[in-house]
C-alpha cells in the first residue's frame, strides 16, 4: 500500500534551509551516519516529488541525480532544463489531487517520497495526501530560513511511530500524518 | 553551578505559539504526562525571566502566580501592571548581559529559566548566555506562528545531552547550547 511520505531534516526550529537559502548548515554534518536510514527509506520509494526550487538546487549541486529511474516529479509552472543522463523527469502543475492520483499510480505499490520544498510538501498536507513525515533533527538553530512545513492551517494531533537518536546529536521522528 | 535555561514547549515545526497567538494546540495535550519532568526540571530553578508578552499571557490567563517565591524578571520596556499576592517580580529592561549577572546573582547556586518568549530566550542565546534549551516537542504542525529560538545568526552545532518520549507522542530533547 503506497504511502506519501515527507522524508527531510530540519534544524531544531524547524527550517530546512538557512536564511540564505544555503544548505551548508545541514552538509556539515556529513552523510555517514544517516546512510543506512536513508538506504533505508529510499529502497521503498517508487517516485520522487519535488518543487521547482529543489529540482535547480539539485541541478546546481552537480552531483549525479541521486534517484536512479524511478519517475520524478517536478512541479512548476516555469520551463525548467531537463537533466542530463536519461533521468525520468516529468514537469507537471495543476491541482495536487489529479496529480497525486498519478504519484501513486507510477510507484507501482511503492512510496511516494515528497522531497521538498516545505510549500511542496504543505500543499500536499493540505490537501489530506500526506500520510507520512519522516523527520530528521539536526542539532543547530538557524533563527530564520525556509519553514519545514507552512500548512495553511494546525493539524490535528499527529501519531509518533518511532523515534532514534543519532551518534552526532540528530535525532529521527516519524509521524503519521493522517487519519 | 547556575545554568541559563529556556525550556520551553513547540511544535513539531518549531513555534510557541500559533498564528493567532493562541497556546490552545498546545493546552489540548494537557499537562499530566509532563508534571513528572516539569516539577523535576522547577525544583533546580532559583529565578524566572520572562517578557512582556508572556508576563501578560500569564495575567490574562488568571492561574495563581506558578514560580512561588522565586524572584521573577520581567524584560519590558513598557509600564505593566504587577500581579496581586506578592509575588516577587522585577520589571527591567536594558542590557541582557547586565542583567544576567542579576539573574544569576539572585539565582543562589540554582538555574535561570527564560521562560520566553523566543525573543527574549533569543536576546541571551545572541549574547552567548544560553546553557541549555530543554525543548519538548509537541506532535502537531503549526504551519506558522511564534518562533521558538529566532537568533540572529545560525548558531554551532549543539550537543544533545538527552531524549525522551511521552506517551501521548510528544518528544523531549535536552541540548548544550554555548561552550
Amino acid at each position: 500500500m503506497t504511502k506519501t511520505q515527507y522524508y527531510v531534516a530540519a534544524s531544531v526550529d524547524g527550517f530546512i534551509a538557512d536564511r540564505e537559502n544555503s544548505l551548508d548548515w545541514l552538509m556539515q554534518f556529513g552523510f555517514e551516519e544517516f546512510g543506512a536510514d536513508y538506504e533505508g527509506f529510499l529502497a521503498d520509494v517508487g517516485v520522487v516529488v519535488m518543487g521547482s526550487r529543489t529540482y535547480e538546487w539539485l541541478l546546481a549541486e552537480g552531483s549525479p541525480w541521486a534517484y536512479a529511474d524511478r519517475p520524478a516529479w517536478v512541479l512548476t509552472s516555469r520551463e525548467l532544463p531537463p537533466i542530463e543522463g536519461g533521468a525520468n523527469i516529468r514537469f507537471a502543475s495543476g491541482d495536487v489531487r489529479e496529480l497525486h492520483t498519478e504519484w501513486v499510480a507510477a510507484a507501482g505499490g511503492k512510496n511516494v517520497w515528497v522531497v521538498g520544498g516545505g510549500e511542496v510538501a504543505a500543499q500536499v498536507a493540505d490537501a489530506g495526501l500526506l500520510d507520512e513525515l519522516l523527520l530528521t533533527t539536526m542539532p543547530v538553530v538557524l533563527g530564520a530560513g525556509a519553514p519545514l512545513l507552512p500548512v495553511a492551517a494546525t493539524t490535528g494531533v499527529l501519531e509518533l511511530v518511532s523515534t532514534q537518536r543519532f551518534p552526532g546529536g540528530a535525532t529521527g521522528a516519524v509521524y503519521r500524518t493522517r487519519g
